[in-house]
């Protein structure tokens, strides 16, 4: 099922896809955490099934982030042993962790913004994990698996300067406003199958830059959640970005990082593709 | 204006501590970002000046963090030189930036839970900033003194091998459940006055381990709130947790960290106190 969320910004509306690829309104407020924990996903196939889920009309409509803002971003780093390579670094022993402010999440074809006084805004194409349900000491890749709601697509936006070169941790680097496009969609863990059988690529002005496929993560999506779990209490409306493949303007020649004009797309096998015009803060 | 909640885990109800020592119900729904923001101080600065506030009975209560829930809780490392050099690192040249998980926040005497395979759970105590309005790219030192809402006495709770030793990124060792005792007050900021003026203050099981001054950051408060909005937007609510003086287990002789049944006490002046037990996850 694919769940997504359409209006304005603030104002967004509920809504699934239906199999003859028309939205409609799935009579709950949000899809946020208490949606998910407290078996909306169920409640909505359900409504779906009976047909009892009345046509949105959407012409024209913005389609926002699929979930509301969660409590929090965690991302993996280095996660795909090409981008390890390309970034200098040595392949991680155990998943490298750091967060993303919550409100860096904008919708799949929001403006993405160069900071002000940033020379290095870089893109990161990456599979994303909702979780559905309160998680703390999970102690198998069962469980682990257990939690997921979804998956969607997310683009990891990053400046490099502030990243690596401004002190210290990665944060500084990742949390800069609009730096976290995602959805189109939040499809549900049932239908996405397999998450490591995905493709993901992505196109600066037109060029594929990453194309990368989720079988290569070193650590994969259902270690991911397990080991998060040791170190901090997921809750149901967290999102997880995995990582990104190879193909990232810090190492390729020439390092052509975004500017203003530019414009983004990726793509997730099953997860649907995202667009971002690049503005200037 | 002292303001606070009291009450069970998730019922709390928002209060203000009158100069008689009373309680009062403020009679807003909760101190959180949308009360900060729209101007909930000074509703109820005024509503007490008027008398219209009734006292509450709260004997016996718990009591919470001084705010709802935030949409980050942002620390800088490293801004106290003593604290810098017992951590074996450099006076930072620029503020060092990490996250903490914002579901750590517990009230400031909940019991702290010392992880599970955790070895080095260490102390900080530290002036967090409760900002109150949205802020972005602010230009000097008084823009960000203006959102600044009010200041707490914070616990950075940390698990060093979790932070230094397990893989890259802090934050790891920084997000774990209780780990943000936060309270018992949010002190608005015209009764705290100058922020690098307070003495800090914490006792492990009646021993004195931190005795610092604000006054020895190397980024002040002004500082930290301009840099921090070159970077990310902050919001009303959100919490920043400024970093911690000398005299943490990490850097004591035969590294005391905590243990289940430890107490901590800290202390910063015209903030309050807290006290916490250690537990055990």
């Amino acid at each position: 099922m694919k769940l997504l969320r359409v209006g304005p910004v603030g104002q967004e509306r509920a809504v699934v896809l239906d199999a003859a690829g028309d939205l409609r309104d799935i009579g709950e407020p949000e899809i946020d955490g208490a949606f998910l924990a407290s078996g909306g996903v169920a409640r909505v196939r359900d409504a779906l099934e009976r047909g009892d889920l009345p046509v949105v009309d959407a012409e024209g409509l913005r389609i926002g982030a699929p979930i509301a803002r969660p409590g929090k971003i965690v991302c993996i780093g280095l996660n795909y042993s090409d981008h390890a390579a390309e970034s200098g670094a040595d392949v991680p022993a155990e998943p490298v962790v750091f967060m993303k402010a919550a409100n860096t999440m904008i919708g799949p074809y929001d403006e993405v913004l160069v900071p002000r006084d940033s020379v290095k805004t870089d893109w990161e194409v990456e599979l994303a994990i909702v979780i559905g349900q309160e998680a703390r000491y999970l102690s198998s890749r069962e469980e682990a698996l257990g939690v997921i709601a979804g998956y969607a697509i997310s683009n990891d936006v990053s400046e490099r300067e502030f990243q690596l070169e401004r002190g210290g941790q990665w944060d500084k680097g990742k949390s800069c406003e609009t730096f976290n496009p995602l959805g189109p969609w939040l499809v549900t863990a049932d239908e996405v199958g397999d998450p490591q059988s995905l493709s993901l690529r992505l196109w600066v002005n037109g060029e594929l830059r990453q194309d990368g496929g989720t079988k290569n993560m070193i650590f994969d999506v259902a270690e991911i959640v397990r080991y998060l779990s040791q170190f901090m209490v997921l809750e149901p409306g967290d999102v997880i970005n995995t990582g990104t493949p190879a193909g990232v303007a810090m190492g390729m020649p020439g390092q052509p990082y975004l500017r203003a004009g530019d414009v983004m797309e990726l793509e997730i096998e099953r997860l649907g593709r995202q667009r971002q015009t690049v503005g200037q803060a």
